[in-house]
């Protein structure tokens, strides 16, 4: 597939992900993580303005001079931007208006690649852009699903329930040899810095599972008040759970004895056989704790990845987020891209069932910090 | 004017106040004070349902049971609602459903109020409806002002800028004498309970401004470097202007060695002449220290305002807000509606350019926490 | 009795009352309100040094340049201090450093009054500096109440429970007349500036308790659910009630079904007799609501208190902490004693078991925050 | 050296490193994380009693009660415990008490260290309460020195500044090949459980530098306005320097232009020559990236340390703190010691100035949060 192929593709892709909003939905976000459907659209047409458009394309009319501002996002080298918890404090621009500013640079990218040659530099940057448009795609669904959570009347995206697979395999563990394996990218496809630096790694033996946790598999565990059993949590997950008053995975709810969870198709029953989604990462090493298992780490998890289906939750790992050796941070605005968020945050392997298909590898590293339960991850033992 | 007319005309009113708006414009609420204007509809459309249509009206059909709570304000005694703090995060219900309820629920009162005949505690429930309308008209100003405020872009809500009253009056002390004034509400008329309880006070000699303070007065006290004289401050304003960095009246902005002040109507260069509003007690009370002066107290204002023009500001007054002597709090909710909030606030007495006209009298009592400066409130001095 | 000898007498009591204290003792806060012994101690004499040594004394030689910084409270005039929470953080200087310094302090001002003859400006700051202390004797006991009062092993200051005051009067309403009253201080004696500007104010018909309630009666309140019934409570006393999680008044406690509390003479049973006592105006205000009654006026108080025994406790009034007519702030330091608290405090009349005798007076205006439980405070209703 | 013998030792350093304190010291605690004095001799005399005396002595008896509360750390598995920050709200029990406290164990477990024949798992809490005694001599340092700190006139612990060593060595890279490296405790000297699972790992070449990084070569940094260049920093670093107002390393002061550092001997010049100390791992790391280096990982850093001297500073790594492989957590207690805390913190590796001697080795694991400084930690780069 050609870059404009490719390019067109995915911004028809954003587009017909938003078709079920009301022009309400496109405004709240109801918290800091959770940006309005309207900034997703504006900040990755903004992505193309400002790294392809602007400094490339000579003759490109900037479609807004305030849209620099409004919708950059963590982009210091950029310069300033709007503050992330006021996104949804700002009824304009318009969702007309943003519209009106995918069409503008849509159709700028589109003379801009008929007409140049673009060096290996543009290119990356321009397939750097289409995967950030993957990525704010499935951040679309992760972030309308809590913007909606918080609405007593529990509003449905659509009839589809994301969370709704049902989980057929039987158990098993799959064995994994002592050895060194390869880890990291390799070959000519896209991948981001992250995955770079392919490298070795020892490995001892270990078994992982064939499949991920479920509803029902989690259940027990609150059946057996895994909750209010302190020896199976982190010093500091115990603090979160207190603060936070948490006592069950995000969006489920009881109602009259009942176990319920909030989906993208409204509020549905618990399914037992479901899989499992919505843990932070203390709920995930909490449950394998009072398994007697443990989290697999990204390396395990990576020398492992072909011998079980993966892709329909991120999958907690017991790895930090950090550096790979040799790892260079690019220059510029895509340096700060991943490196700077290197500390404190868990990786996370696999795809989510709101990943765009084919955005991730299984050397994709994800990451979020060890609190973060909105989106689609699970968990996947070993022992 | 019957009171079907009144109600037809204040619901009126409400609709045409938001004609200007865009769909997103209803949507969100930039601080807790700041309700969103599709929830002050649906709220004052609310408190004819709960309080009339729900109690009285035998055959009234809810719109939709989830109002009661969506739409419930600091009712305690009506059941749960939404916290304060969260109406922006609701994308539903649509505008258009808002709307709808109210479509549904004037339709109902109108037959209601042709069908029956209303007891004086029904009628009375019901004035208190149309004043609570015509208040959250003004705060729909109030609210929306601010929460315009937030963009970078400054919108407008239309080519009227309500702080742009020009000034015209010389300024002149107003003696009022040593004696035995009556304070409070006599006589048919509508008032809230706060003003009942009318009573004689005795008042020194004083001398009132017969006009409210400049921008170009208040310029004097900044160049003077008042926000940083703590001796014209109190106490927890100093707290105040440090925790929140307050350095000028809100809405001010200096651009360029230039003052600009937000109004509806979008930025504006700020005109000395013009009257000066949207100050927070604590600075009203530190510039009338520092002009050598002070604040009427409330009963001051009262027994003098026969004798000045009022109605384009809330003026502070330097009365906390206190039960009136033999004050007696309403049974059910309508007691929710001012005893409860008697504590650690101030009386503002008069009225702003955006309160609806004929909704106060020289008896009203209006109270806001002392930092509060987003209503257009001003400064009348007393020495 | 001559100046020297008040203030040799009033140096001596403050001496005294912390010789059943360890050296520990000196050290903790608890709470930023409650300041270490050490630092009443040092604060106290600082006063003295700053505003009469250092200005008036030609040979003084200070005792330690850092002081000056380390027991300055409020005073902006003075200059700067240490943050009011870090008091508790000093271990220096030692208590025998503060005791010495209090011994070069009193010497030389004994020398100072012996050698020179006082202007009258000089005397009224002295005045003032002896009242200061007093207060500080008061806010001594208070504070290391509140110090002790978090430690799980309860200790005793002494086996005096200042708690323990029984109440014998039977209950009786004193009738007061509509008429003009005398408000504020007047004659030759002390007063601070706060109850200067006497004037008259008109009362309308009243009746005032002779007692103060007790134990018991408070108890009716909580066994009636009090703190639970929303209609009593003023809103932001709901929000303060829930955020601390409060249900009873400050160092009562409940075990066994049992109520204890916690008083200067360590851990005791309450005594339903006895004079209930560590309210916020909150507790108190809506205890007056429940019972159908409510809190005096500080003019009410002030024009009925010749008629009831009063001093065991600062009683409530409904009273927010204004001017007076005609208040002026002093110049200088002396100038924040109290001008700059008059807002969000209330007015409290009477003095407690703590204050030193002699101290209070009938136009006395103590103040607080609401929220404020810590003094030793009661009710007394009106109707 | 018996068991005794080494108890016996032990438990002297700790009384004589008090020796120079005064009573008051032993009582502030000026953040959370910086415990009293007294608590840090009560906490350690409270692990003897609690897990050797209490479960193992038979005819023990308890010296009080409420010590068993008071001096609980994070142990969830042996009950309640005192808010860790209000430690130093504490004034009882007194300082003598805790004396006595000590006094009372040492005498019963000579007693039964002379008349019992130990378990090999008695014997193994035993030598934990060794060590657990002496990692909090090291914060006995550590905390008292932030203690001081927060006083305006800086006290000196004595007259030795344990910051002023002396940097001689010359700069080198010292070459480490690519390879399989042996990695954790192995044999049979004491080591905490985080130590154990000893298991291989394969690094990759590097170099690491034999030397620290001295105050003169982090002042380059500054002088590079080095915290203002968001490039070097991560994420999370960059809110933290905001969030704090953090522009030089804890401990630094500047006045008229020159660079003071605080230390236990008082106020320093700060010396170019001197191996720099208090750093954060954000500003160790962002040092790092402007050096166009980076930290090593923690088992670099084990791989090579017998090619430099180490022992001044705890060494920041790269390394998240998780478990080695196999890591399993013991039962009970013992427990909580490490696996609790093994998330969203960093290894440090190497000892300090103030770390007892023989008590680190070349696999201890210490760890902390990314922004602590409070520790003699100092930076060792890679490249």
């Amino acid at each position: 597939m050609n870059l404009l192929t490719k390019y067109k593709s995915v911004r028809l892709a954003s587009e017909q992900m938003v078709e079920p909003l009301h022009i309400e939905d496109y405004v709240p976000q109801a918290a800091t993580f959770a940006s309005p459907p309207k900034w997703n659209l504006g900040h990755t047409t903004w992505f193309f303005e400002e790294f392809i458009l602007k400094p490339h394309s000579q003759d490109y009319k900037v479609f807004d001079e305030s849209y620099s501002f409004l919708f950059n996002s963590y982009y210091n080298t950029v310069g300033e931007r709007v503050t992330r918890a006021n996104r949804g404090s700002l009824s304009r621009p318009l969702v007309s208006e943003v519209m009106g500013y995918r069409k503008h640079v849509d159709k700028a990218i589109q003379q801009f690649l008929q007409n140049s040659t673009l060096t290996k530099d543009i290119e990356d940057i321009f397939i750097v852009g289409i995967n950030h448009e993957q990525q704010h795609q499935e951040l679309f669904f992760t972030d309308l699903k809590y913007n909606f959570s918080v609405n007593p009347t529990f509003p449905a995206y659509n009839n589809k329930a994301f969370c709704e697979d049902e989980e057929s395999e039987t158990m098993a563990w799959l064995a994994i040899e002592k050895g060194i394996y390869d880890i990291g990218h390799q070959g000519d496809g896209f991948c981001y810095d992250n995955e770079l630096g392919a490298h070795q790694v020892l490995l001892q033996d270990f078994e992982i599972s064939n499949k991920l946790i479920t509803n029902g598999e989690y259940l027990e565990f609150l059946k057996d008040g895994g909750y209010n059993k302190f020896e199976f949590w982190h010093d500091e997950a115990l603090f979160w759970l207190k603060d936070k008053n948490i006592s069950h995975p995000m969006y489920w709810l009881q109602k009259d004895g009942k176990w319920f969870q909030y989906t993208l198709a409204g509020l549905r029953l618990l399914q037992d056989k479901h899989i499992l989604t919505h843990l932070s990462y203390y709920e995930a090493a909490a449950f394998a704790q009072w398994k007697g298992h443990r989290l697999p780490t990204e390396f395990e998890w990576e020398a492992a990845c072909h011998k079980f289906d993966w892709g329909k939750r991120w999958e907690w790992t017991e790895s930090a987020y950090s550096p790979y050796p040799n790892y260079k941070k690019p220059n510029g605005a895509i340096g700060e891209y991943n490196g700077k968020f290197m500390v404190n945050q868990k990786v996370l392997r696999g795809g989510s069932v709101v990943t765009p298909q084919g955005h991730s590898r299984k050397t994709y590293r994800n990451f979020f910090h060890p609190h973060i339960a909105y989106q689609f991850n699970g968990i996947r033992l070993v022992k």
